[in-house]
């Protein structure tokens, strides 16, 4: 990456057929998203399955997307797992495709301080000249990132950015301000759909939405809007697409089986999956839930 | 209340003089705040020490503030506690002051499910005919209250707004866009003063920040700015502000005496309350803390 | 109280009809319980509605409470509320009905770190000459009470002992371990009815068992067997009053509604209690509950 | 397994040298643990660093602890990772090296449903023979197995036992007596080290204490005072147990590096170890805390 990461950088949703990539369906959506305009492109996220994901699936996931996206725009690639011996290893398979960056949680699982989430990020710095970015995902891993740390690993050069994916729009806006004190020295994208017009009002650098597997048009728009000041367009985009993301709100699912089950279900609805297959032990939305996102979709315009 | 309340209605801080109320503080700091254009002040809310206050305590501070704001704004009153038996003293010891709302959260302390929750909020509505707002705020009672909720309890009557201090701005976006489906029964107020920006963006109808016993003129201004559609000067004002939030960045300190206590601290610098002490067992902020306050003030340009 | 407190101390359940306390009932169960054996009483903890409880009605429990005791046996009361000031009206109170004992706990509502608890048991004790008991209820309270700082505050004359209800029974034991050390100045009792038996095997000088006011007479067997060293007495006597626990394993309802809402459910099957009404917003048990209470009843021989 | 799993089964910490295991040092203290008399190793637990270590390392801790055991207890070894399909390959590698069980926690990382979390041993179930034992660790992995899904998986030969590290002694002692009631087709052992007295009185099958690598002889002769209905002699060694258990009481470090950082610094201060070096990021103890480890051993009688 030769020029900062900035703009909408979605999470690469995955479509399986027979717990197997169905790879003309990613190829499919992955052309949709790139032709609407998206900055870059973040696979193996929460959202791209990289906690269900053996080291072969990685290497699939990131060969198929390294091909279909051909230099187009950057992709960076998580690289999350429990410890740093772990997460080293997963950084030399993703170097091995030629991403133009990763992306590393806090350890997780094994309980620890804030020493030893400073030294893991030092010690993934020494493993790789690619640009690391933090993901700030309390909600997986149980450890807040503080703004102080991330700056300090910004300043010194062990950290490129933070993906925010933390709830905590306060500690975003303190991050931002310490950010940009220190003459900005980490590229900031917001994790969070439903508010991303909040962070660019909050200076973000970017977003890595979910939805925008889903609608890619719209989020590319929003920035556009955004990059010429166009707040009232910025915020009346995003009420668009937050009253889209109540695809989400289905019934008995949770978490990652309603968010990433709502998302496939909404492409395989649009034509673009084949079906809204989930990885094991996830199953796919059903029944009253699918003509819930469906209903959705109709409602917002994203389906006739 | 006649008209609904929107605006800028911050939560007044109590000034302490050896554990009494310091009325000639207050009442400076009151009038400082009503003179700079604040639309509505909440009194015995989290930064108004409603926990800290017998009910004694409660009736002076409804009093003085009565006395001093003499019906040139709306007066909102918090009526927290435990459970709903509780709760209607306080809301009737309120009534008996001639406040304009009453501010409830849900039950706390006793563990209950959100089936209670609903039911506390109709049986406080039974029992007075003073409009309602729901407290949203999970970190004191460890229950977050659902769009869906609140927006059918608005459509129903049963409450008149929100104090939106929950720190989850996903959840505070799907709020204004149910409330606005249902026709807007609901005012909504954010208590979240470092990102009151986006917060209006997303559709608040006002703002309670803490931060707003210190600098009143600021959260004005920046209300002006947003009526006005003037979005880079909302942000700007708040970029300032959450530069001065800086000041609760205190050391040894956690929670209210870090927020409250720094509050208070900068009051003292600043010569509107003549101490910063604080109700027990909370200690004022002293020394190198102190100094932070001062450092943080001189830099936002509240101190000369 | 001359002596300490050992044995069995149940928390007292307060039957309800129309709202008020059920007096003839309440006398009923309370003397069922004085004449099974129990050790002591312990009215307004959580089980004894204290958070549903204006000053009035906790008035009344006191009273009560004290005419129908007449010295049996000790009488403590809590004294629980969000902070000091508050708590201290609470112990004047129970000090005028005469009661031998209160029971309180770290602050709550407004957030604080150790130093502010610390300080708050010491204001207690300054305030009152009865001997005070710190009430281990994170689960209400939100925060844990280290081990360290109550053998501290035993050792000074602060607390006179602990009830224990953090469900962390390794916690627990090293208490009783550093209590041990420093000459036993703490009484230590367990809250925890389904594992008194290995709060008896770490060294507990007794329970406060919310079951006891279902049967009290299995608690006091059980505390018989411990002073005479018979184990397995001990634990044959819990294993059947956790069969008996599983009467709070109701749908639909949690925590204290589930919980105590068993309790009064059971007590009227019994024929103790008149209703099975419980406090506002909280509704009673029905229906398939009301069942499941029963069917457990029978299979545990509390009922033919 | 031919037969049950019974008694104590420590989980085997792993001695390492410049980040590789330390062989000698690992063949020394297992031999120590085998002599002593304990009933089985459980390797790759959180104690044993599964978090940290890569599928070659898993290898290595394999191949080493079967060369050295021998055959002489039984291993089970853990196979947890984030999902199912990554687990699956863990037991596939477990499955090579003739490991006579496997232990598994609920999914982590990626937010899911109990629906999900059954549906994960059921799958785990179909990809093998071994017998399979549910990790109930939530402070890990953020999930509460409930005692009644465990049940039910045992009922229907899916799992062949219960880790209990869940903290929660109450839902533990449900747990065993559905299990009885259902005919025990679990066999339960608890993982905490300081009441392993309350947890056989409960009903434990055995235990898997981390202590256990410290002093095996002491969990043994606990074991053997129960095998012959000696609760005293059982409650005394806990006692001391549990005092030599504040070697994990040091400063400044939290969670895995206090915990097993305090296992390893006592078997290096006993000879048995080479070093107390610990996995990266985790750094060893040092300074003030080794020497707190130390005066714990000797106040323990563990040295002299």
């Amino acid at each position: 990456m030769n020029a900062p990461l900035r703009g909408v950088v979605p999470p690469l949703a995955v479509p399986l057929k027979n717990q197997e990539i169905d790879v003309p369906s990613l190829e499919r959506n992955l052309n949709r998203m790139i032709e609407a305009g998206i900055h870059g492109i973040f696979v193996l996220g929460s959202t791209g399955e990289v906690a269900f994901s053996t080291a072969q699936r990685r290497g699939e996931v990131l060969e198929h997307t390294m091909r279909i996206v051909n230099g187009r725009i950057p992709v960076i690639a998580g690289v999350i797992d429990t410890e740093t011996s772990r997460v080293i290893e997963h950084i030399r398979q993703a170097e091995s495709y030629g991403v133009d960056g990763v992306v590393a949680t806090a350890p997780f699982y094994a309980l620890q301080g804030m020493a030893e989430v400073e030294r893991h990020f030092r010690l993934l710095h020494e493993a790789t000249d690619l640009p690391i970015w933090a993901y700030d995902i309390p909600v997986c891993v149980h450890t807040k990132l503080p703004p102080q740390l991330l700056v300090q690993l910004g300043k010194e050069g062990v950290l490129a950015g933070v993906k925010d994916s933390s709830g905590d729009d306060v500690s975003f806006r303190f991050l931002v301000r310490m950010n940009e004190e220190a003459g900005h020295p980490l590229q900031l994208l917001t994790g969070h759909e439903v508010v991303v017009d909040g962070a660019y009002l909050s200076g973000a650098d970017g977003s890595v939405p979910g939805l925008g597997n889903v609608d890619p048009h719209g989020y590319v728009r929003q920035w556009d809007a955004y990059q010429r000041g166009d707040w009232e367009a910025v915020r009346a985009e995003q009420d668009r697409l937050a009253d889209l993301m109540t695809i989400v709100m289905v019934h008995g699912v949770q978490g990652f089986g309603a968010g990433v089950g709502a998302f496939k279900t909404a492409l395989m609805l649009m034509g673009e999956f084949e079906s809204n297959e989930m990885p094991e032990p996830v199953q796919a939305l059903t029944g009253e839930n699918v003509e819930w996102v469906r209903k959705v979709l109709l409602k917002t315009g994203m389906l006739n």
